[in-house]
């Protein structure tokens, strides 16, 4: 299941989405924000591209990702550029908040001669309920197009100006060689955690320099989600308008077919970049001070074993304890029981890290003060040095299912962040 | 929906399962615990009862919960008594574990000299992977047969002998008329809120005198548990050890025939009951500083309004929220969403107490402080008042679906205590 990176890519921790060819981005400050600081991103290609989004399941849709289906829908799958403001969500705010969306993508395409407005997707995050200054957006344009260039800088600076609550920009790109050219894969990311009222937004934007179809590109982009994006878990909330876009531009003049070699590269590196920019984000959870990382194998299927490991992931039993460095397995236990799944208790074991806690349903006998003392570890390793990890491995049965999911520890900061902001 | 139990029923807030005719009860300390509190209960009636039990839905189920599924198949629903321990919940115990409990049975038959060993129930809370000391069963329990009684204090002190880490004792029992004839139904619980590692059982023993088939009770019982136990959650875990036991004695000539008038009644009194003590459990939740009402309206079905008041009263965002009274209307509506039920944002309104936040999907201006004053008025009225309580309200569309769900708000002392014990 695991892919060894770098057998078969390249990492630039500094690459992002202005990495693959064509591809320029920028962030900048826009006024949306009465911080001041960086609310507004635009990701461009230089000819248009394949389109595909995965949207927030909630029922209640922010108005950009009722614009973005509506768009996909009207062009097949097609677009040059992605909008992004951060400040506020553009969510609850009815027929209005519908039109400021569409007027944002009108004002963008004013800008750039050769792009239709159902051509410029746009995302939001922010407060709910609160509409956005569309006059300062059509005020930043002009700076943030001259602003667009394919550095480490304009991958970080358009990374910074999509954060809310986030502690770190989250940003990466991988490349590899297929059929005799380099082609490239770039990210960005912003957290889950739900710090400021309603803030808590999932947003992610990938581009590439492959050529694919959007129907396929659609396909590959909801599986390598389900393994990442879908596998984190903060606090369990889904907000209205998690987002994830990716753009295919073709300039590497690679082309991927389904089912070909190159497909299964493509496949291979976009989910490794998206578990990525997923695990950064756990990582970056509200108060968290480690990543924690779910596998659970020997189920029936992998659903199984992504269902109980999402289930262990989001316990807030669990969660307590691993911010208490509390090898506490009866909760682990706990949660995979109540993960609707079908098991045999009796064939349950359970390590974490190197530690055998649990054999055929039975506690074992283990030195908990080097157990805690592990997990102690994990929260004192530099922050995403990937040391900072606490590894929870289940084995259920003898299937051959498999999955993952990753979250973070609860802590005293979690509950005061989210119960001292007033709104 | 609402009960006016006034008019239908006597509330005897000191009563319990030693309410109803020919029920005895006690708790004594049997050294179980090392708190050196009481930790023995029993539950005897003094003629043969029908029985229906509610079982936790955990795929790891504790070895008392496999022993009562399996006796209650054996007798079709009869028995004469419960015991219960807490201390020990006798999960993870393997074959040994249920041996251990099927010795329990034996030991209370052998005291006892009409019953039958699958007469006599067994439930037990406390940690997880440890076995029972029965040797200490039996050493305690000619001094607890010999305590039995029906006096209020025999009602709290089998209360207090169920708490793990419960803050108060849960007991209640109600009388209402019946075909000239006084009935009584008594209940207690134990709290689902996980202190200390594996504590986390929810217990419930419910005892009256009408006559009625076990079918028809178990019938009612899940019913009555799906609207109460069912919709109380303290942080959304499952315990592999959660019984709900009723049994009825039917010495107060009372019988209770399918869809009469006399069984509308009986459930009305079981179900207002089982709500008592499913909100005594959640006001009493780990670190809680007020209980949270969620009432759903306008939804196709009931299912449907409960699926959602549930989603809201288990959110952390919302729980953290409320502990920080704050009237974040975004994270109501943003819980909502996700609850996997469709409905349209547009028809949305909000209330927190007599306060309207939000109508038609679309905020209200309102004012804040005092919103946050009644919330925090909540967090200041005496404990189990019945003025600690936060009331949302959502009215979500024109349908006519109901449905209620309790929580607790999410605070630093949460946290605290989970994070800080260790195993």
């Amino acid at each position: 299941m695991q892919v060894s990176v770098e057998s078969c890519f390249k990492v630039l921790p500094r690459g992002g989405v202005a990495s693959p060819r064509g591809f320029r981005t920028a962030g900048v400050v826009a006024g949306l924000k009465s911080s001041e600081l960086p609310d507004l991103a635009l990701i461009l290609s230089s000819v248009e591209a394949s389109v595909a989004g995965v949207f927030t399941k909630s029922i209640v849709k922010a108005a950009p990702v009722l614009l973005c289906e509506n768009f996909l829908q009207d062009t097949k799958g097609r677009a040059t550029c992605i909008l992004v403001n951060s400040g506020q969500a553009n969510a609850a705010t009815g027929e209005e908040g519908l039109r400021d969306a569409f007027d944002m993508s009108d004002i963008v395409a004013s800008y750039l001669p050769e792009t239709s407005p159902n051509q410029v997707l746009i995302a939001s995050t922010g407060v709910i309920g609160k509409r956005i200054d569309v006059s300062l957006i059509d005020k930043a344009l002009p700076d943030l197009i001259g602003k667009l260039g394919n550095s480490d800088e304009h991958n970080m600076d358009a990374a910074r100006a999509i954060m809310t609550t986030d502690l770190v920009p989250k940003y990466i790109s991988v490349e590899w060689e297929c059929k005799g050219q380099v082609v490239t894969l770039g990210g960005m990311a912003k957290g889950s955690g739900m710090i400021h009222p309603n803030m808590g937004t999932m947003l992610s934007f990938l581009t590439t320099d492959i050529s694919i179809s959007p129907s396929l590109l659609r396909l590959l982009l909801q599986n390598a989600v389900d393994k990442s994006f879908n596998a984190i878990t903060v606090d369990g909330d889904t907000s209205t308008n998690d987002t994830v876009l990716i753009m295919a531009n073709g300039l590497s003049n690679v082309t991927v077919e389904p089912n070909s070699p190159e497909m299964e590269l493509f496949e291979k590196a976009l989910t490794w970049c998206c578990e990525h920019l997923a695990k950064s984000i756990a990582r970056d959870g509200e108060g968290a001070t480690c990543l924690m990382q779910v596998e659970v194998t020997g189920t029936n299927t992998d659903r199984d074993a992504q269902t109980i490991a999402r289930k262990i992931a989001s316990s807030t039993l669990w969660k307590a304890a691993v911010y208490g460095r509390d090898p506490n397995w009866g909760r682990i236990l706990a949660a995979a029981g109540s993960a609707g799944v079908n098991f045999d208790p009796s064939q349950v074991s359970v390590w974490l890290g190197e530690y055998h806690l649990m054999k055929d349903g039975l506690p074992l006998s283990f030195d908990k003060a080097a157990v805690s003392e592990y997990m102690q570890k994990a929260a004192e390793a530099k922050y995403l040095s990937g040391m900072d990890q606490v590894n929870v491995y289940l084995k259920i049965g003898d299937g051959s299912g498999y999955g993952k999911a990753w979250g973070c520890d609860l802590s005293y900061e979690y509950v005061r962040i989210n119960a001292e902001y007033t709104t």
